[in-house]
């Protein structure tokens, strides 16, 4: 099956913000789709995402979406391995709710579409994709499956109690299912954290797979096989591959 | 494709073996085996090993084989909910050696059947098949793959603490590829304890596999699906469905 890729732009409150779609060349009907956040230092269009993303749209026939979150990207000034920038995301105390809010109008726009069947929405993010992704979660009931991980309450980092604070408070309330994955040895978020993280979400139907590694270890490949696995019975239809 | 269901014996040490081998009625060579240990309480014909034995065959066409461990199944006396006769078991000193020696007799045995490829062998047990799973897989060399989990360091039992110093000293013994599953709320092993073991396992590609509830309530599907996907390119040949 062939993907198409479109790049879009949405506007909000004065911000622009850059997307990518990706959808199957040939479509029988309106497609689920995948909101991608990507990691720290990341964007849009980096590579194990744009990966994922064309195994989801040929061997699900999902559309996906992926935004440079705020400051990264074509939104600047982080690059890696631009650390100074990437903390100051974290001290300016409107960066989750604006995020919150940037996902919210991508999928308003989205929704617009013919293609997008705006019933089944998924969020996927890893590392800095949940913690932009829980208090996303947590506010939006058209979000109807998550994937997320790599992150936790506990780690090396000072911003971390301030992060874990608000996903205390947050993750309780996420009630759709969640896929969350943990690198046995992640330097970043302590997997004792990690597992706290995943206890507080309020989900009855969520799993954990934990591989071996570090942070930035987790297997591609399979973490894709297991994410497919996860959304494929959850958005199940005539439509699926 | 069909399931053949065949009872064999396997005779050692003036022990009497029983034992079950299923395999797909129609096969294009020697397959990899499962060996299967049941549970606590449990008998080589169990409804959940049963059923997944069949998936097994027909989704993967390997053969499947499950014995009735010490004191269980037609080697009584252990009947649920005997917990006297089942706490016994664990305080004979000779339990887990006899254990691993019934199963490397039954691997001999099933190993001279040309419809068995004695070079692809896995072992899968959950809850007591992982308590004597673990020194059956760290001493035996012809099993490649384990599918371990619902067992672990620390649990209300007092017996626990017995078996958890012979886990810590053979599970950095096991080798090979290791799927462990954990049930989140597992009131028979704590999690912390499930994971210290799953930590001290000393594969290299290993993964856990967490999902919410009680010791009794891993669902079974599911863990077939994952077991199917971990074996299967562990195993890959062309024999394979």
């Amino acid at each position: 099956m062939g993907v198409t890729e479109r790049p879009f732009v949405v506007e909000r409150a004065g911000d622009t913000i850059p997307g990518i779609l990706w959808s199957p060349e040939a479509s029988a009907g309106p497609s689920p789709l995948v909101l991608v956040g990507h990691g720290g230092h990341g964007e849009k269009r980096n590579r194990n995402g744009l990966a994922m993303a064309r195994r989801l749209v040929r061997r699900l026939g999902y559309a996906v979406a992926a935004i440079d979150a705020i400051d990264h990207g074509e939104r600047g000034p982080i690059r890696p391995p631009d650390h100074r920038a990437y903390r100051a995301l974290w001290h300016k105390p409107d960066t989750f709710d604006r995020m919150s809010a940037d996902w919210q109008a991508t999928l308003d726009a989205l929704s617009d579409l013919p293609s997008i069947d705006s019933g089944r929405v998924a969020y996927w993010g890893l590392s800095m994709g949940t913690m932009f992704g829980v208090p996303l979660v947590a506010a939006e009931p058209r979000i109807k499956v998550a994937v997320l991980g790599l992150c936790g309450f506990t780690g090396p980092s000072a911003d971390r109690g301030r992060i874990a604070t608000r996903h205390a408070a947050e993750a309780p309330r996420i009630t759709c299912p969640v896929l969350f994955f943990v690198q046995w040895h992640d330097e970043r978020f302590y997997r004792q954290g990690a597992f706290d993280l995943f206890d507080q979400v309020g989900s009855k139907d969520k799993r954990l797979h934990a591989h071996p590694g570090a942070h930035g270890e987790l297997p591609a490949a399979e973490a894709t096989d297991a994410t497919i696995a996860f959304l494929r019975p959850r958005f199940s239809s005539a439509q699926e591959a």
